[in-house]
């Protein structure tokens, strides 16, 4: 074959392999006739060669070794689709180690090894890319490392989990428990079958921490962070939200102080105006806004997951290593890894909703009350409702601007109190700009 | 000087220029950090030595001649941020002849010269880029050209004129008239002097020639678009809107049909569902939706304009440029240049929204509806309004599907009703998906 020709591997023949496989093909002439150069789909691998698929590929292009794949000196591009961190993190370090490109989809192994791959890349002159691994559709990587490569960015906010999203679309649009909608995403195939990666919040979490160090150049490891998911949230909660103007959404929220530096990274549903752009980003789309000190806010929607618009990040990843191909595999420019000072808990600010099942009797108002004012919460408004419980009551509070570490002590407190029962739900109220 | 020197000479040194020297100043660590050279502000040219300006430049530095920046050897990016089409036009392109990189702001100098300009980059090596020539802050360009290169884009619709945006949030805000709103525009500077290329729509036009050229590879002159502005629209108009469930926003459609490959190009004001994410998108900020084959429907927000936003996408270029030095300067994959056909006028589908003046006299609804059954123009409603002026009355008129040649054969018939006093206003109600 001719210099020109662009062979890529495609290790993991999954849904967004399919994908990639598919869409490579259907758009190969524009692609071809841009690049000027010919894209040669070489070989795939899987787990199983008799299974069926819904793209032809020759049985001699198949493989279920990805490692044969990964050390083929004869591939330039290899697209790592397989997911987990293992088998993955094998195949990405060797394909490197060959001085290949590798184009990724995985959001966990590039937070959890995302150093090392980094530092493989630029030791054997290749280049590691990963637009899939957050927002799928959207461009988000390339906005934040080109697009807006003059700015410093304060404040990064988004809704990064189309199942959340999906689950609390559904049940603010048609009334159902989060278990009766849940149920209903996982026929659908919106919920995987072990749903707590998405619902609880670390999914989400996963991504922000991708942003993050897109932003300031620093790893946030999931548990230095907030990490709250949206299995507590109930009709009792979304009404609340809609009735005051707000709509609840899992938001991701990535934060830096301009004096200190500092960053803070945090996953927690969140009543957002329902006037506010992401407010209205429903269903499986996902959703970001991006601040930065000299464009100020600019907003970025699409799905998030799926086959196509998965595939549709890999392959401008692919288009961009073959485009450094071409010209030498030079280095591309990088943020300086730094390791930023986290803000501390005391100085996340924000207003707060916290609803409380409570004893249906006189005098837990008062108890209440009693206990929030101890500790520097101040309360702005309080809202009885009914519960399902009998002898209960639903009690919905409203704080002025406190701060994350004295609303956690209030919650422990609340939560010693008798006349509460079972667990508080905290919410927190969008109070950042943009 | 080191190789490692990039020179950087700006071209027209006003509100834009001011504003790329300042952020380059001020984020210069991060920037040379990142890319491993020292930017050098090497020269500015301006048109008057003595002017006060807010960034404090050596007057070594200051010439009046834009040439001489463009010809010096010593200087490896030059933005051409001087406006117009003429000087800018003999600075652009001494800098391409000269091998250089250019960085522009200019849509007019594009949407008149692009296929010269682009040709002389390809002949003499240099690149001539322009994200600050359509939304300024939002990175549109790249992400049409680079993060969804997989994609096919058969709709691209969108806010692009920031001006228009604020008159028309004005007025639906405050109830108050278009002259009344634009000449407070005029006082707070969101509007010029002349406002007529804003609000006529032609800034618009211009903008979506690009984004139809990065789209579909050709090159679509605004006099083969539709484009209408927003200088008929009454508080009649925004009320009607309102109470049916839209808003009234100007916006560029870019269309292109999947089977033909035919393009259109159209500028009007049209009534979007308050559902939609660009219904909501208000004041000067704009907004562009982007349906692509593979990854479905991606939105993007930010400001348009503006000194901040335009120096944020002026600076993406220049670092682009500079990676690209670093590697050679090698050439940038294309989209070939095509002369796609045109959709016919009656292939262009809609609904429509009718306003017309209207004697108040009995028989008028009559002569009216006659007029628009011949031409297959079918009416879904009528309103009938008072009118401001007396013996008058308006009447709001919306069809079912309907096209643009139908429309404007039926607008030529009920002008010569005599019954009709002064000019229908004509806005085109959003069908199209996404």
């Amino acid at each position: 074959m001719s210099t020109s020709t662009i062979n890529i591997g495609i290790c993991g023949l999954g849904t967004v392999g399919q994908g990639v496989w598919k869409h490579i093909e259907s758009n190969r002439a524009a692609l071809e006739s841009r690049l000027g150069v010919t894209l040669n789909l070489a070989r795939a691998s899987v787990r199983d060669l008799e299974k069926k698929r819904s793209v032809r590929i020759a049985a001699s292009k198949l493989t279920t070794d990805p490692l044969a794949i990964a050390t083929d000196p004869s591939i330039h591009i290899v697209c790592e689709l397989i997911g987990g961190t293992t088998l993955a993190r094998q195949v990405t370090l060797a394909a490197l180690k060959a001085g290949k490109t590798v184009v990724s989809a995985n959001k966990a192994l590039l937070c959890k090894h995302g150093p090392q791959l980094f530092a493989a890349a630029r030791k054997h002159g290749g280049h590691f890319f990963f637009e899939a691994s957050v927002a799928g559709g959207i461009p988000i990587i390339k906005a934040l490392r080109e697009g807006l490569v003059a700015n410093r960015f304060k404040l990064i906010y988004g809704i990064l989990n189309g199942t959340c999203n999906y689950i609390l679309t559904r049940m603010e649009r048609e009334g159902l428990s989060y278990h009766a909608i849940l149920a209903e995403a996982k026929q659908l195939g919106y919920a995987e079958a072990d749903e707590s990666l998405d619902v609880e919040g670390w999914d989400t979490a996963h991504k922000a921490s991708i942003l993050a160090f897109l932003a300031h150049g620093t790893w946030v490891p999931t548990e230095k962070m907030l990490v709250e998911g949206i299995t507590q949230i109930t009709q009792t909660d979304l009404a609340f939200a809609r009735e005051h103007g707000y709509a609840i959404k899992l938001l991701a929220v990535i934060s830096r102080e301009a004096d200190t530096g500092e960053v803070f990274v945090r996953v927690h549903p969140t009543l957002i105006p329902s006037t506010k752009v992401l407010a209205n980003v429903n269903e499986v789309y996902n959703g970001i806004s991006v601040t930065g000190d000299v464009v100020g806010e600019t907003v970025y929607i699409g799905r998030g997951a799926g086959q196509d618009p998965t595939a549709s990040a890999v392959i401008s990843d692919i288009v961009d290593g073959i485009i450094l191909l071409n010209r030498g595999n030079t280095h591309l420019p990088e943020l300086a890894e730094t390791r930023a000072p986290l803000t501390p808990l005391e100085a996340i600010t924000g207003r707060y909703y916290l609803r409380l099942e409570v004893k249906d009797e006189p005098g837990v108002l008062a108890k209440i009350s009693g206990a929030t004012a101890k500790l520097d919460v101040s309360i702005a408004s309080v809202l009885q409702r009914t519960s399902d419980t009998p002898g209960a009551a639903s009690l919905i509070l409203t704080t002025h601007q406190s701060n994350e570490k004295a609303i956690r002590s209030t919650i422990s407190r609340l939560r010693r109190l008798s006349c509460v029962l079972g667990e508080p739900v905290l919410l927190r109220i969008a109070d950042f700009a943009g």
